[in-house]
């Protein structure tokens, strides 16, 4: 069929502060027709991630920023619909980084197929994808941890987060975690197994509550927060802690430089690593990923949530709900 | 001798601020009478340290507080002038932690004796003892130190400092760093033959300073001063860059807290390792270090400072020193 009205989501211009549906344009483009080796993918479901806050701006990151009036790109999956290309059939799922448009033409290069497998489609955006791909590496490669451990996350019951959560207690650790809703604290502590849950939207004091709820101290902290959240759990590690970034979605937003944590000097006191990591680096470990996470994935060990959006004119909803707190677990769109 | 007079430095109050004369007490106790299994210890050299301003404080830090009226304690080296002790025999030199002090008895079991040696006994409170450990372990094992790296250090003329400059410097690599005056930017250049120089006191933009002497970036960084400095190399580090967090001297007079960096998303953006260390933990290393360091000194390839006060009495007065940027290389009180 002859694509003539393929919609994408357009950067218009770079958002200040916390991102508005202004910044965002939906446009509409024929798709270019087949060449021999080329195969015509239609995206079923586009992954919506707060690091693409980050390539929003003008300055160079760890990748490169998006460009104004050009496609968003991002994590998606979808599904081939034609094919000259024999090592992508018509019906074949495939993953790829083309997200937040509808159809896309590619000679396959920057396709991954994905496996024959009961798991939903989607989960390959999340749980078996980048994002269990994050908590994984984070947690056994960057912070090491070890049976036993007294791990902490912030933004626990994120998509990453929930994942931490499940990986740490599956290795046998105590695990606490912050959220900001108490919905959010019964969904760890009920259907995630977690020990203990901090609401930072209602506690007085950040510090007294974490240190509550981690009465023997912290060794392992997966930082997806920063701000008021690093600060309060430098004076709880223990010694020889181990602190992954991964993120600081306080600081995404911010239009004037905040402030860092005024006890850096923990670090010394108590001997902490503190490693920042990007997924991406880690790439070639994400076979050995898949083959674990789908184990614990059909042994009922692990288990996810998404917040979905419906229609790709909804994209950028969903990624403004991100730093609105409105997800739990991963944030998707699902298109038509 | 029965030794009346043995006088001592005692912590008064816990200073607040810079430490004033008015924070010491100076006393004098007489030395009890040898028991079998003892000797009698004649400290000859007193070392003083920076990391002693946070045992001051009266909150728990990585060691024990120091208690208020009671002998400060500190590296020293000393002579055994008695002896009831066969494995400690008169004349033989001996360094300890029981420094602040003329004289103290000792079983034995808190000495080290000294290797017989050409290299003057003070030495092994800097450059072959828990400085220049300090420096080897902070570069090698922390920092992950390899041939190229290009490495910034602060506080780079202080006795940590001056080594791992020369350290790096000998491991093939492009070395810069940061003083306090012109006269140890000179030092640096002429005597240590480390690459460029920035003079934090007289620089309208440390950062872009910083940069100037690091046109290639920052691979890894020796981080002894902490605040701006932090804050600047951060911007200017290169991916996977390594920062060994030795000491953070702008922050141990601080009164209020001081806000760290606003950066510190840089750790994501970069990948970056932070890891802070404390030289005791790894003292197992100590014997294959003073194997290295001592050819190294033999063949001429690594030279130190010292900075001298004379007599107990000077004590304090060489302390407060070290915050005002008094020394170049290590800080030492001689005995009589």
């Amino acid at each position: 069929m002859y694509i003539e009205s393929n919609r994408e989501i357009q950067l218009l211009r770079r958002p200040v502060g916390i991102p508005s549906k202004e910044d965002f344009k939906l446009v509409s483009h024929p798709v270019a027709e087949l060449q021999e080796g080329e195969v015509l993918v239609k995206n079923t479901w586009l992954s919506v991630d707060p690091y693409m806050r980050g390539r929003m701006m003008e300055r160079a990151s760890y990748i490169e920023p998006f460009a104004l009036n050009e496609v968003l790109s991002g994590g998606a999956v979808g599904e081939v619909v034609e094919s000259r290309n024999t090592d992508f059939p018509v019906g074949r799922k495939v993953s790829s980084m083309n997200g937040w448009r509808e159809y896309f033409t590619s000679t396959g290069d920057d396709l991954q197929l994905l496996p024959h497998t009961e798991i939903a489609e989607q989960a390959f955006l999340s749980v078996l994808g980048m994002t269990g791909m994050t908590a994984f590496t984070g947690l056994t490669k960057i912070a090491e941890l070890k049976e036993g451990d007294r791990v902490f996350v912030s933004a626990a019951s994120g998509a990453v987060g929930a994942i931490v959560c499940q990986i740490a207690k599956l290795k046998g650790c105590y695990v606490a975690g912050s959220v900001g809703s108490d919905e959010k604290a019964r969904y760890l502590l009920d259907d995630l197994g977690v020990d203990a849950v901090v609401n930072y939207k209602t506690t007085d004091d950040l510090q007294e509550s974490i240190a509550k709820a981690c009465p023997e101290g912290i060794d392992v902290y997966f930082e997806n927060v920063g701000g008021a959240h690093l600060e309060a759990v430098l004076n709880l590690m223990n010694d020889h802690g181990r602190i992954a970034v991964c993120g600081m979605i306080d600081q995404y937003n911010a239009t004037t430089p905040q402030a860092g944590p005024a006890n850096l000097s923990q670090l010394i006191i108590k001997k902490l690593k503190v490693q920042g990591f990007i997924v991406f680096e880690h790439w070639d470990d994400y076979p050995a990923f898949v083959e674990q996470m789908t184990q614990w994935i059909e042994a009922g060990k692990i288990t996810w949530k998404e917040t979905v959006y419906n229609g790709i004119e909804q994209a950028p909803d969903a990624f403004i709900g991100l730093f609105k707190g409105e997800n739990t677990g991963k944030m998707l769109v699902k298109l038509a």
